[in-house]
C-alpha cells in the first residue's frame, strides 16, 4: 500500500462530477435550476445514487429525503460523514452545495482507488432543500434530521408552486424509511464555497470555519393609509413606504455602527397595493441580522425594537438561529490535514447558514470553505476554480481519514 | 309645462341605478370588480344600453368601445354630452366613474319625465377602461377618442390576464363601427366623486373643477449588486434598496418643499431578487408627480433628475399629461346652475386624471365633484351620500339645459 499520508483526491474526476451534475436543470447562463423535490432534483439524486452504488456504498434515505451513502469500515460503528446539498436556487450556480456532496463522493472514490480500509465507515450525505427556495425554510432536511421539525409539520410544508413536501417526496421516490435523526454519525464535515470575498481577497485556497454567525429574522409591518396620489396633500398622508424608507436608512446605520462583524440587511420588501397612483397603505419588510456573538445580537435587536417603536411599526422575530461553535476536535483534524499537506489556509467565520449548523447538535462537526469568484453565489455566474475545489477536498480527505482511522 | 328652472332630477331613481349597477361584479365588502371588457363590464354595458333604449336614446359605439347614447334635440347638431366610466378597479367602489354615467342618464330621464325638448341633442357617454386596471393605460377610451392612440396600437394592448384589447372588444360585442373621434359634441360635462378630502372637510355638496393637475410619471432604476446577506460586510455592499430608501426620503422632502399644490408619490416599488437573505441588486420604483403649473412641474422634474444623478440612479419619464384648464363657458354654466339653485359649492382642482381631460381637447369641457366619505376611493369602502349625488346631478342638469337650450 502507498504511504497513506501522501494520497490525493482526483481533481479532474471531482471537476467532471460537478460538470455532469450541472447538466441537470442547466440554465442558459451556465447556472442551474434544481429546486428541491422537483423532477430535476430527482434526476440529480438518481445520478448521485448511481455513483454511490458504483462506489460500493449502501444508500439509506430518511423521512425527509436526506440521502446517506455509506462505505463500510472494519468496525460496525457510526460513520464519519461529509456532505451538503444538491438542490439549487432558481437561478443558482454549479457549486453551492454541490461541492460538499461531490467532495464526499470523491473521497470515497479515492479510498476505493487506493484500496484503503477505514476503521469507521465513511459516508456521503445529500441534505434535502437546503436552499429554502421551493419550500419555505432553508437548511430544512438537516434541521429535520436534527429534530427541529415534527414529521407532520415537515410533510405539510407547501411548495411555492403548490404541492406538499410529503407528497413531493413520494412523487419523486425519495420518501425513505429511516426515521429522522436515526442515521448516527461519529463526526460530520461539510465543504462549501465561501459565498463571500474573504478567501479570494487573501488568495487562500481553503478556510477552516470555526463558527457560524447567529441569525435572526424580523418581519416588520408598517401601516399607513391607501390614498389617491393625486388628491391627497403631502402633509395629509400616512405613507407606509416613506416610513419604511426612513427605517431602512436607519437600519443600515445600526449595521455600520456594529462593524465589522454585524450584518443588517433588508432583502425583502413588499408594498401594498403597489400601484403607481396610490399612496402605499402597507409596507412589509424583512430584516436579516447576523453576528457571531449572542450578546451583540441581543443589543442590536433592542435597537431594532426601539426603531420600530419610534416608527409605530410592528415587529416580530420569525427566525432565531444561535451562533454555532464547531467542534474543537474536528477543527484540529482539519488544521492538521491542511498543515500536513502545506495547503495555505486561515480560520474564519461563516456568514451563511449551512447544513453543518443543525447537524452540529447531533455529532461533532466542522466545515471548510473554498473561494468563489468575486464572492458571487445564488447566481448563474457562480464560479470556483478546479484547483481550489481539489485543495479543499484533500484537506477534507485527510481530516476524515484521521477521524475514521485506517486499518 | 312646469317652470323649467325649477325642475329637479329624481334622487331616489339616481341612487337605485347605482345600486342596481353595483350588483354586477359585486364583492363581499360592498365594492365591485368590473374590469374593462370583462364579462362583468359587458353585463354593466348591456344594462346601461337597455336603460338608454328605454329612455328613447339612440346608441352608437366607437372602435374603442366607447358608448354614446343620444336623446335627440330639435336641431341636427352635435349634442351636449356628459358621462364617465362603468369599469372599476379590482377592489373598486360603487361610485367612481359610475356616478358620471348614471348622472347623465338621470338627466335624460328627467327631461323625459317633464317632456322637455332641447334644441341641441343631449348624450350620455360611457368611456372604456378609464381605470387602466386591466389594460395598461388609464383614461384609455377617452384618450383614444381624442386621437392619442392609433387604432392598431389600441387594439394590440394586452390585458393583464392575457388577451388583446381588440379581441376582448369583439368578444363582448362592443367593437363599434364609429371611428375614433367621430362622435362630435357641443360640450362635455363630467360628474365624479372627488376621491379626496376637500369637499367633505368643508361640508360642501359640490365642487366645480376648474383645472386638472398635470401629471408626470418617472421610472427610476437603482442598480447595486446581489450579494449574500450573511457573508458581505456592511461597508462592502452595493445595496440598491438602501439607496432607493434614501431617495424616497428625499423625494418626500421635495414634495413638501413645493406645498401645498405639489404631489410627489412613490406608489410602486419592486425589489429584486426580493429574497430575505440577499442584498437587493436592483430596485425599481415609480414616481408620480402632480402640480397644476407646468413651470413648477419642470422645476420639480429637474430636482428629481438631480437627485437621481447624485444617487447614480437611472430615471426615465414614462407619462407626461400637461395640466388642463377647463372651458370658461362650461364653468360659467355650472356656476350659474349651482348659484341659481342655491347649492353650496367651491372651485377646485382635480388631483386625479379623468376622461374629461383628453375630451377637453375635442370639445369645451368641465367637471363637477361631489364628496366621498373620508376621501376613500379605489376601495370597496368607497361611499357617497345620496343627497350629494342628487345635488351634483341637479347642478349638471341646469348647466346642460342652458347649454342645450330648451325649445
Amino acid at each position: 500500500m502507498a504511504d497513506i499520508s501522501k494520497i490525493k483526491v482526483d481533481g479532474d474526476r471531482l471537476w467532471r462530477s460537478h460538470m455532469d451534475l450541472a447538466k441537470i436543470g442547466a440554465l442558459p447562463g451556465g447556472g442551474c435550476c434544481r429546486l428541491a423535490l422537483s423532477d430535476e432534483d430527482r434526476e440529480a439524486r438518481d445520478l448521485f445514487a448511481g455513483w454511490c452504488a458504483d462506489a460500493g456504498c449502501r444508500m439509506e434515505v430518511d423521512r425527509a429525503g436526506n440521502m446517506f451513502a455509506t462505505r463500510p469500515g472494519s468496525r460496525d460503528a457510526p460513520p464519519v460523514a461529509s456532505g451538503s446539498h444538491l438542490d439549487t436556487q432558481p437561478h443558482g450556480g454549479r457549486f453551492d452545495g454541490i461541492y460538499g456532496v461531490m467532495a464526499a463522493l470523491e473521497i470515497i472514490r479515492t479510498l476505493n482507488d487506493h484500496g484503503i480500509e477505514t476503521a469507521l465507515p465513511v459516508a456521503a450525505v445529500n441534505w434535502t432543500n437546503e436552499e429554502g427556495a421551493r419550500f419555505p425554510a432553508g437548511i430544512l432536511g438537516s434541521s429535520a434530521y436534527a429534530g427541529k421539525w415534527t414529521l407532520k409539520d415537515l410533510h405539510s410544508l407547501k411548495a411555492s408552486d403548490g404541492p406538499l413536501f410529503g407528497d413531493e417526496l413520494k412523487r419523486i421516490g425519495y420518501d425513505g424509511s429511516l426515521d429522522l435523526g436515526d442515521f448516527a454519525m461519529s463526526a460530520f464535515f461539510e465543504a462549501h464555497i465561501e459565498q463571500g470575498p474573504v478567501l479570494e481577497r487573501e488568495n487562500l485556497p481553503v478556510g477552516i470555519v470555526t463558527k457560524v454567525q447567529g441569525l435572526r429574522w424580523y418581519e416588520v409591518t408598517v401601516d399607513g393609509a391607501d390614498r389617491h396620489a393625486g388628491t391627497t396633500p403631502m402633509d395629509a398622508r400616512k405613507d407606509s413606504l416613506v416610513a419604511a424608507a426612513r427605517m431602512i436608512v436607519e437600519l443600515e446605520a445600526i449595521g455600520l455602527a456594529h462593524r465589522p462583524d454585524a450584518r443588517v440587511t433588508v432583502g425583502r420588501l413588499d408594498v401594498s397595493p403597489n400601484s403607481g397612483s396610490t399612496i402605499p397603505g402597507r409596507t412589509v419588510f424583512n430584516i436579516d441580522l447576523r453576528h457571531p456573538e449572542t450578546a451583540v445580537l441581543d443589543r442590536i435587536e433592542s435597537e431594532i425594537e426601539e426603531l420600530c417603536r419610534k416608527s409605530a411599526a410592528h415587529v416580530r422575530r420569525v427566525i432565531d438561529m444561535p451562533p454555532v461553535d464547531f467542534d474543537a476536535g474536528c477543527l484540529a483534524d482539519l488544521e492538521r490535514s491542511a498543515g500536513g499537506q502545506a495547503i495555505a489556509h486561515r480560520h474564519m467565520l461563516s456568514g451563511a447558514l449551512h447544513d453543518a449548523s443543525p447537524v452540529s447538535t447531533m455529532a461533532p462537526a466542522a466545515m471548510i470553505f473554498v473561494p468563489c469568484r468575486d464572492g458571487i453565489s445564488h447566481n448563474e455566474a457562480e464560479w470556483a476554480e478546479p484547483e481550489h475545489l481539489e485543495a479543499g477536498c484533500n484537506v477534507l480527505l485527510h481530516a476524515m481519514l484521521a477521524r475514521a482511522g485506517v486499518v
